[in-house]
């Protein structure tokens, strides 16, 4: 897509620090690391988020990130690896692009960097997951191509 | 695996608030939400981090967090979501899951929740690039079974 950055890497147009290449999405350092050795995994077409992925093309691009997520343990004696997408809000790059980001027992990360919600009560917890499971369900039921189904009713804000 | 609290819920021996199910994962309310409406999508199978998923496996778990993605934006009119996997460190319970939390702009939740770290030079960021660009194309050539391959040569920490 013109005038997108990742599109432009892909294409050979601006450098990028590579780190590896699969058919499905190219691996390079992440320019302003969480951690050093922090790699961005972008799948080679332009989609914008994890939802627009034709169902065929999440396992080579999930390849991707499993082989990232090992190179990272095994090249930098990494003892885990903290994997992240941000889909449309906090993306700083309109092309899906996976976050893997060497972790270490004692690093300073916080698994849980937010301050954490309750629901109210049971009730509200209910009220979410039927919510859930109804939009589930109806997604499921027209099989999950990937792309964007319209709604039959319009989703409320809980 | 037994005393493994995801697989007990995955064998129905424990209780969970069930959002949906395919034949790879299942998929649940976390009881301790990052923010309401907060999933948990977790394989049947007990592995315990994304790097020991068997290649063929990476499409239906990764369809399952896709489903989950795009039920929290139409179920819950959500603008986004942010998709995370703590693997090994920070990770609560030692059985892959994959967090699926929905975004709003201005939710207050930083998409950048970590102090970056900075290279020192170029050189050590060249050196961080050849050191997983080697693990990467070593793994690569073995092939990506997805499962653990011993290292050649002792990995080194930079």
């Amino acid at each position: 897509m013109s005038g997108c950055k990742f599109c432009q890497i892909v294409a050979g147009e601006l450098a990028a620090d590579l780190v590896g290449e699969t058919e499905a999405a190219l691996v390079f350092l992440d320019y302003r690391p969480w951690r050093l050795g922090h790699c961005l995994v972008v799948p080679r077409f332009h989609w914008e988020t994890i939802a627009e992925v034709p169902a065929e093309e999440l396992g080579p691009l999930f390849t991707a990130v499993q082989l990232t997520a090992r190179a990272i343990e095994t090249g930098l004696a990494a003892e885990g690896t903290f994997v992240a997408i941000n889909n449309r809000v906090s993306q700083s790059v309109p092309h899906l692009h996976v976050h893997v980001v060497p972790r270490r027992r004692g690093d300073g990360l916080k698994g849980f960097f937010w301050p954490r919600e309750k629901y109210r009560d049971r009730q509200q917890q209910e009220d979410y997951r039927r919510a859930l499971r109804e939009a589930f369900l109806r997604l499921q039921e027209r099989g999950s191509s990937g792309r964007a189904a319209p709604l039959s009713s319009p989703a409320t804000q809980l």
